[in-house]
Formats: structure tokens, sequence, C-alpha cells
């Protein structure tokens, strides 16, 4: 099968994730990389070219040349990738979206809801994809604990414990040089709650995927650890969902020795389930007066769709590459599937939509309404906005 | 040595944390119990006293009457052991310490804030000992903890994630007919917080021993999980430290399947410290850019205070029965010192005061109030009373 | 319940493991320490006398004085603990056993086979208990999965991997001067195999415990790692158990940094048991595709034996202290039932018996003749002894 | 940087390990697969050409006509990955080196030591890379194992305890139909000991990779445990090592329940190190009287080659694919390095080498003669070879 003609929005040299959504995309072989607008630096956009074996042609000044030029060839770019800081996510989606080109974005989907609302409703109108790259949420066993919590084995849920706390900022790290770093502690890039926005979403989108709950209204205390920063490093949200449920989030960059930190419980009536993604294989189901249980990605009492994210077997971890993968390859499932008039595999949905990443806007807006109003509960529904 | 003579209230047939309290006296070998007034039934009562083998005309009717009786005898107990459930804490206590008898009693202190200072006050004017059994804090490793903060290992703190959070009450125990639950969930007895009087004191008195911080303002969301039940069963507390430091606070009876849950982890500039009650002798220290380290209880390089509360060698478990003889025996400690006119042990402090006790009422009190201001932000420390 | 009147034989100053026995005598409150023969050195005999409150007239000079005088008192102890250096064990044993007088002794059984037979005969004829305290087995765990081997739940056992190594003699202490390790690296005290006898029978104890297979030959590798050491430290020995399953056995003195260091795995044709006494409460049980599952001690799910041995929740861990008291409250069950002339609690059965002892020390002696046959397989059951 | 060509042997549709290695090669992007000889059956290796994207005349009969034809193409393949059965290692091998081809191979590297050697000889001749996949030896902890014990962290090391023991053919499989495992438990296609050819190789490679120690004797003992089956299917071998050090191999694929199963522990005089592939990431480091070091893969402080084999952040798991990618993308490296004339950059040692693979044969051919001499002590070197 040939692999699906994919170009780059981002990526250029130095650049954190760009990396892993290289190897994500090649691995299961479904794409081949074949443009790109790596940097805004000329020779950095260049050399990266270069580098990855593009057509010189096909290297980009930036994204908006990039839809028009690729829209225009007989075999142009059939996705686009885009791997850019926070602020031009939105951006970049909408330019190719509206030349009917599908789009793999990473998250946050947007700067704020309302751009998050406008790429949502963009790529609906043109039918087109939109998966948005909540990577840890594309293991096989968020899959299962969707599952457990589907069939009913927790019972209702009661109580949501979710986690994302790291370390890795503890230190006035965007004083110190690191580009990287720097524009995602910066809150004009990094939008409104850079906590929330460069780490917390992904624990948001977790918690909803497991669980299948909606936030109803939220309690917030944003602070700022780290003296001489400008945004925040921590966020305490209590959470209130539809139908009862209570949780407990909390995102942190100011968790010395952590970790990667992301990790998640969720209690119901009769059992409960733990997941970390330390040990993203592990997926712990502990239920009263039986003994605790460790479901195991790669064996075959799985679900389908856990059976389905999973390439090797039980006890040969799989890891981060893995999981990314799942995203790029049902992104290609679901492309082909389209193309082919056919229904994609429905297993095929590790990665988040248009309407989670809304969801996520959503989310932030509501917490920095309420740490601004004294951590009063906040509406986070849609339907609660004006 | 001579062991102490112990007399005991409450700890009738089928009590609940009475025979934790009974072995923990004569685990050591430093308290011999001779006296008891265990039930309120005179059959129960007596039962009791025969089966652990106390002379008869040393069985009370009541408290009032030990503390009576025992005060005139040559040979009258030297200390005693309040068992009770939580409404007759402090009314106990007061009757021994009264009669200058020194005191070891089950947490929480009181059923209010007043009742324990009442308490507390009559403690010192009598110069009596008053120890509460916050057992779970009496671990060797809590004391390392405590050494680790204050020896600048963590640098300044600013985060602390504590939970006490079990599944035992996730159904309606109380109409089960299971006399140990039932008075548990019941307010008028177990206070104006069922889920924080009964644990949630435990992870608050645990938090403040390792950190050494104090809680300035709290904000709580207490809910009723289980369907039926009056009292609460959850409780989520958002709390900010004197000096900055935020705190995360949960306390549940319906966490399905957590096992007994008492975890704590603090997170400092450079290093964080991560415990778990039901692994007690091992203390994480992670610190940025330095392999993860486990201390464990019973090696040489620990603080004196954690070597002095430790009996094996490392990796031969001491579990509950060590953390609670610790305090009979760190009382007993306390006791013969001043007998004989000399300090105590310093090391031997692994019970908790009347003034932690009084700083438990408070956190309940306070955080009922948040509670019922819609979460407001609410101040916990006693110069904030009228 | 009155408690039963012991005497203790070895446990002066600074002795190993006799605080532990006394605190496992206390615990449960069924033993009362009235006599003893703690040291050869007198001032130390009457020093530890007077700290442990023994009437001067009961602080015996030997074990033979204190079996003579105590068997012709009416109110003589009712059973001795021996806990004197190896080599002496059996002396010690016979001494009261031959006045009928119950013995709780600690491992290994006697320094020779030979030994170990005469005191199981003497036992035997004298119709007195003789108990072993392989205390490691006495965890409720260890019972639990002694009845998850035999309902089934493995299939027949194919392999059996156990260990316990630890580091504790990985320098040469022999030569730093504590006299409690001096003389378990002599093997004039120790016995023929230091490590097999000091720490090996344990591990032997508990996987024919755990699993009731009985070696039918070994072949055994014997070492010794710390220069200038005399006795053997390491000892790795490959088993064959009658009815084919194969063994994998392995103790060890050099272990640096190995912990505690006692494990079992036992893989049957379905599942496998896997156990680390450093976890004791949690027994692992590990079936072809199906979840992981983790006993836990302190459920109502264990088997009648397992939750006898238990006294806290599930989650509040014994430790140490719980599996010791387990051997002494089981002896005096033992003892009571055999006064009152009725059957002990089937359940009462955590300590080894003379048996098994024997077994320990046929163990020991067939590995001593593989190893210095050059490894040749060697049969290690009693029939094949001449 | 242009990818290689590269072309395989085997990995036709069904085949177990062949995705893998297709993974592996594309994971980094300096492989691109361009030639196959992927089944015996023309239908089969034609459909899976077709899937690959192979141009239909790259898609050969057999090894023979590919190492022909592809030396013969000015683009003709760089290097060749075999990926069948065990006993056609040897001769595919040998048809690529013989036309000057680099080769990377699935192992055990022969079916016996003289094919091995001849193996050897023939790259050495030619100068060109036989690289043998040992994956497991791959993950970057592994080197760092190497560099702790190499600077000397553990002393001079006395016992090596290695186990890779699984439960995935604990039941008669080869009469189940299932291809991938029947050939595996042939003696006549994988080798004179099918589980030490299958995967005690891999074992007896992370040992040697990670000690640097080499076995000079051993004792055997190979058994057949599922009724019906003609290989062995569980060996226990004791170790000699050169200088004095004593070790404990299990190999097993009877062993129920529990998971991957490679694991290694090294003792050294001071410490030892614990690694388990299951957790790749983590390196456990036990020093007496010192905290427990977790070592974590991603960190700073780790060597040099460890950091060279890792992709992402501490806390990330890069699992298995990051290990096999390993092996590709350093075979990539040294074949360029070859061409450009300079040294290849020295941490680029995931794969094992030819002598490596050699020893693996002679360390087979040992333990089956020990075993057929009862379990004799027997020479693993190579000089003690005719």
């Amino acid at each position: 099968m040939r692999p699906l003609r994919l170009g780059m929005v981002g990526g250029g040299p130095g650049a954190g994730v760009a990396p892993a959504h290289r190897r994500a995309a090649r691995m299961d072989g479904r794409f081949e990389l074949v443009a790109g607008a790596f940097s805004r630096s000329a020779d950095a956009n260049r050399a990266m070219g270069g580098e990855l074996g593009i057509a010189p042609d096909r290297v980009y000044r930036d994204f908006t040349a990039m839809a028009e030029a690729e829209a225009r060839r007989g075999d142009g770019i059939e996705c686009a990738s885009i791997v850019t800081p926070n602020d031009t996510h939105a951006a970049a989606s909408l330019a190719f979206i509206r030349k009917g080109i599908d789009v793999i974005c990473d998250k946050p989907m947007a700067k704020s809801l309302s751009e998050a609302l406008e790429v949502e409703r963009a790529a609906a109108e043109r039918g087109v994809l939109f998966a948005l790259t909540h990577n840890f949420s594309a293991y096989p066993m968020v899959a299962e604990a969707r599952h457990q919590v589907s069939s009913g084995e927790l019972g209702a849920i009661r109580v949501v414990a979710v986690e994302y706390a790291q370390g890795t900022r503890n230190r006035l790290i965007e004083a110190e040089g690191d580009a990287k770093m720097a524009w995602r502690v910066d809150s004009a890039i990094a939008g409104p709650s850079t906590v929330l926005g460069d780490i917390g979403t992904h624990a948001h989108h977790l918690l909803r995927r497991m669980t299948g709950l909606e936030i109803e209204s939220l309690a917030a205390e944003l602070t700022t650890m780290v003296p001489g920063r400008v945004a925040d490093d921590n966020a305490f949200v209590s959470l209130r969902f539809r139908g009862g449920a209570r949780g407990q989030f909390w995102a942190s960059m100011v968790a010395a020795g952590n970790g990667h930190g992301l990790r998640i419980r969720i209690f119901g009536e009769k059992a409960s389930l733990h997941w970390d993604d330390e040990r993203p294989d592990e997926l712990l189901l502990r239920a009263d007066n039986a003994p605790y249980r460790t479901l195991r990605r790669g064996e075959a009492y799985l679900c389908e769709a856990a059976r389905y994210l999973s390439r090797t077997n039980a006890g040969i971890p799989e890891g981060y590459f893995g999981a990314f993968a799942n995203i790029y390859s049902d992104a290609a499932e679901v492309i082909r599937a389209r193309r082919d008039s056919r229904p994609p595999n429905p297993c095929a949905s590790s990665f988040a939509t248009a309407h989670d990443g809304v969801l996520g806007m959503a989310f932030i807006e509501a917490a920095v309404a309420s740490h601004k109003n004294g951590g009063a509960w906040t509406a986070a529904t849609l339907d609660a906005r004006p």
C-alpha cells in the first residue's frame, strides 16, 4: 500500500516534539514526508529539508506558501502535520483545511476557545480530518480503560483523580536560553495558562477519553511557584462532572523529581482503574473483595481496540513510539477509508478530534476565569458560554 | 524495668482499633494492662476483663468510676488508654487528666475544636502527658522524611499532595448492621465531618509532621457519594500554607479498590519525597538530575530518630505493629523520664501532641465552614478564630 | 485466658534474634516469660533477667539447670524457647523435651541430621511439641500460596525458583568483632554449610511449605566469595523433585544490596505464584491469558488459614512481628488444645515441625556431599540414607 | 542523508519478528527497504513485496538469487537483513557476505558453532559488517550497566543471576498449528537446544554485554516439561566465570505467567545492578549502606553511550522499538563511517558482533554436552575446543 504524502509545518533543527512526529509517521510505513516549512529561518529550513531528503522545491517559506503550492500539485501532500509552537496551530491548520488537506496537529488545538471553534467549524465544512496528537491518550491501555468503564466494570464513576506533574521547569529555565523551553513559559505564545495549555490539556483529554465524563464546572487555583516567572506553573482544579462525579486535577511544571508524571485513577461504585503513563502497558483494575488485577497490553483478553493499537506481545514494551505511531496510522486509516468510500476501522480512533480540542480550550478558559474569581465554581461546558 | 500500669477505656468485644492498642502496649514490654472500662454493657465489660486477665475489681462501669478508683489506689494505673468512639474522647481524657493520670488517646482528639482546646488546657495545667495515636505518622520513615525536609534536602517546599482514600465504605454499610462501622458514619458521634474526622485527620497530621508546614487557609468540597448516606464520605481540600506553598488534600471512604490508601508527596525546589503507608519502610527521594533514591528503614544512614523508632534490619518489614508500639513506648519513655526528673529521649516523639490534635480539629472546622460557603477560601489557623 | 509460662535459653544482651522471639511471645498475650538461662556470662545472665523482670531464682546458669529446676516446680515453665547459636539447639531442646516440656526452637534444628533425628524421636516419644521458628514461612500469604497450590490453581508444578540472598556478610565481618555475626560464619558452630544452615534452611522450608513438593536429588555448588573467609557464603543448588518438577535454589550472604532477599516463584502448568518476603502481604498469581492477580493479606477471599494468621485489614502491613507472633500463638494453641483434650485449630500451623527440621538437615548434608563430589546429582531424601 | 538500501530475507506474511525489523529499519529514517526474498511460497513472496511497495523485479525467489542480482546492480542493496528461521541464518548470511554486502541477522547466529565460526571468518575476510540482533541488549540502560561495571561501581563481580523465562510454550503449541511457533520447538530447525537457541542466547549475550565476563565452564540441566514435546523447554545452567565469579542461568518456555521474563542481576563486592527488560528504562543500583538508586533512561547523568542510544526524555518510555531501531541505526552508522573512511561513533555498538554470536553457539554446545554428561562441569571457552 502506497504511503500517504505528508507535509510538515515546524520541526526545524532543535525542535522538541517534531522528531517524535516524524518517527510516528514513518514507523508503520503509512506516510512519506515529501514537503515542509520547517523553520522561519531560511537557512535552518533548507538544512532540515536536506537532512530529511525533501526535494528543495518542496521546502517552503511558510505554511501559507506550502498550502498554496501543494494544493496545486497533482502529487501534492495529502496530509499536513503541524508541529509549531501553540500560537500558530490554528492558523496553520486553517491554511490546509481550507485547501481540503487533512491535518494532524500537535496540542493544544489553539490559543483560545474561539480560535479552536473556528478550526472545528472549518474542518467540518470542508469534510477534512483534524486529528489532534494527544499522544499519551493513544496507548492501547487507555482504550482498554475506556472499555472497562463503558462495559460497567466499575459501576457509576464517583471520583476521578488525574495529574500531569513534572519538574522540568522548576528552575527559571526561560532565563537559561533553552529555545525549546522558552516559548512554553511565555503566555503570549503558549496561551492564557501556560501550565494548562502545555501539559494540562493532555491530562484533561486523558480523563475525558478514559471516563467518557464531561466537566460541568470547576474551581481552579493557578500559581506561579518559580520566582521571576511570568506564566503560571502549577494548577489545582476541583471538578464537578455531569451526573455528580467529582474530580481532582493537578498540572504542574515544578514537581521536582516526579518523572513524566501523567497518572489517572478512576473510582467507581465497585472498582477502580489506575494508570501511569510511565508504565503504559499496565492497567490496574481493583475491585472490592477481589484480588487486584493488572491488565497487560498485548494480551488476548483485552478489548478489540486495545488489541488493534498494539504491535508486540505482552511484556515487550512498545512505549511512546507505538502510541504516537497509532495516531498517524489511525489518521491514515481514516483518510484512506474516506477515499475508498468505506467506513474506517472503528478502532482507529487513537487521536483526539477537533471537538476534543475545543473542549480542552473551554477547560483552560474556565479555569483561568475561576482563578481570577478567587477560585469560584465556574461552568466549563460549551453551552454555558455566551 | 517494671512495666507501667495501664488502664483502658473502650475496647470491648468486637471493637475495631482496641486490639491494636493492646498489642502496641504489650509489644515492647513497657505496659501492663491492669484495669479497664471496656464496654457500656456490663456483660461485655466483664467478659473482656476476664479474657484479658484483669482483676474483677478493676473492671469498671465507666471511665468516671475508673478514674476515681484508680487515682485512690497505691498501685493505681499510671496511664489511661482511650479507645472509645470519637464523641467520648474528650470527656474520658479529661476524667483522667484531672486526676493527674497520663493519657494515650485515639484520634480524633475530640468532637469539636472547643472540646479539644479544653483538653489541651487541662493537660497543660496538670502537667500530664496527652498522646494522640496518629499511628500512621509513627513509622520510622515519617521521622526520616521530617529530617530530610528539615535538613534542606528538598529546598523550600512548593507543593504537597496528600491523600487518605479507601473504599471501605463505598456501600451503605451503615445499613448492614456492622457496629464497628455504624458509628463512624454517624456525624453525631463522629463529628461535623465524618470523612475528615475519621480518616482525614490522619492525613492532616501526617502532612504537618513530615513538612513542618502550617495551613493558612483552605477551600473544601465535601460530598456524599453513597446514596442514602447522611454523613459526608469524600473530601477534596485545596491548601495554602504559610510561606506560599500549596497543597492538594483528598480524604475518601468511597475510593473502591484503593487499599489502605494513605499517601503523601512533598515537592521542594530541588527534590521531592514520596511515601505510601502500604510500604512504610520505603521513602523515595527524587532530585532533579540524580538517580531516584529509595531510603529504607533499618539502614545506618538514616537519621537518629528513624533508627530509634526501628527494631529490625532493613528488608524485614516491621509494619503497623511496630509503628503503633512506638507510640506506646515513646509515651512510656516520656512518663518515666518525668518521674526520673530527666529529659526524655528526644527521638521518643512518635505520638501526636494535644496541640497537634487541636490543629486537627481546627482543620475540620475550617473545611466544613468553607464547604458551607461554596468552597470559599477560609482561614484555618487558630489565631484567625474569635 | 491465662498466658502460658515460658522460659528462654539464650537471648542475652546483644543477641540477634532473641528480642524478636520475646516480642512474638508477648504480642498476642499468650505467653509470659518467667524463667531464663540467657547467657553463659553470669553477669550478663543476671542483667538480662533483671531487665526482663524475671525473679532472680528463675535465672539459671544453663539450660540443664533450668530444665531440672523448672520441671520440679508446680508453677514451672510450660514451654521453653531456644534462641542460642546453632550448635546447642539440639542439646537444649532435648533437655526440655526429656522433662516433658514443650519446645519452640530457632532454626536450624541442629548441627547435623543425626542430631535432628534424635530430637524428632525424643519429642515423638514424650509427646511434646517441637516447633521450629521458620518465621518467614509464618506469613499469612505463605498459607495462601499453599492453598492455591493444593486447590489446583497452578496445575502440576513444573519449576520452582527460590532464593535467600543477602549482602549482610559481603565483607569479612568475622574479622570486625561483631559477636552476633562471628559465630554465624564459624562452621564449628553454624554447621557443615554456614550459608545453608544460617539462611538456606529458611528458603528450603519455604519452598516445601508452599509447594508440598519433596526434593529427590540435588546438585550443589558451594563457594566462598569473601577472601579470608573459612566458611562458605554462596550456594547454588539445582533441584529435582519427586514427580518430575525442577528447581533452582540460591542462598547467599554476599549479594550486595539485595535487601532481605527471600523470594520464591512457583510455576505450574497453568499459572505461577510469586512471593517476596519484603512485601509479605502480597501474593502474585499469574495465569496465562488472564490479568495478573495480586492477592492481599487481610481480604475475605483468602483461604481460612490465611485469614486465621492475620490481624489487620488489607493494606495495613503486619510485617515480621505478626508472622513471628503467629508461631508463638499457634504453639500456644497446640499446647492448650492438648491440655483441653481437643484438637487444635487446624489453621494453627505456622511453625515448622520436627520433621521439617529433619528434612532441612538432610538437605544441607546432601548439598555438602554433592559439592564435595564435583556437583554430582545426590539423593536428598531420608530413605536414601543408610 | 540518503537512507541505505536494504534487502530482507524472510519476513513473509505471518512471520514473527520481521515486522519489528522493518519498523526498526524505518524508525530513524536510515534505511529504505528496496528488495526482498520474503517467502518460499511464490504467492506469499509476491504479496509481501506488493504490500511493502517493493518493485516486482526486486522480489526474489531466494536469498541466493537476491545476492547475485543485487550485487550486480548499480543501485543494489547495501545491507541485507536476515529474518528467517534459525537453520538458514548462516547460509543466507554467507551468501551476502561473499558478495561484500553488509548483514544484519536475527539470532541465534547459526545452527552450530562450526557454522557460526564460518560466518565470522567470512565476514572478517570480506571486511563486511555482521550485526546480530540481540535487540534486548540494545536498550540504553544495558549500556549504562556496562558502564557502571567498567567504572568499578560494583567492585569485582561475584555473582550473576540471569534468566529469560516465559510461559509462551507451556502448552503443546507445536500441535496447535501455529506456524510461527512450530519451527521454534523443532530442533532440526532451531538447533541442538531449542530453549537455549531460541531465547537462551539472548540471556547469554545480555550477561556478557553487561558484565564483560566470559564463561569458563558450566553445568547444565536441560528438561522437557511439556508432555509430547520433542525439544527441551527448560534449562538451568550453573556458571563459572574467568576470575572466579559464579552465575545462575535459567531459560524457560514453560514459566507460566512470567511475562516476557528477561532479567539480570549482577552482584559485586560493593553493590549490585538489577535490570528487567519489562521496565527497560530503569536500572537499579544498590550499594551497601546507601539508599537504593534507580537510574533512568533519558537523564543527563548517564554515560555517553546510554545517552546516545536514547531519543526521548526520562519518564517517556521508548520501549522495544527504540532498542531495535538502535541496532539498525548503529549498523547504518558503521556502514556509513566505513564509506566515509572515518571511525564510527564508538557509542554505535548496540548490536552483537559475529564473535558474540560465536560465543553464543559455544555456550549452547557446552550446555548440551554437560547435560548429556549428567550435568558435569564442562568447558565453555573457544580455546577449550579441539
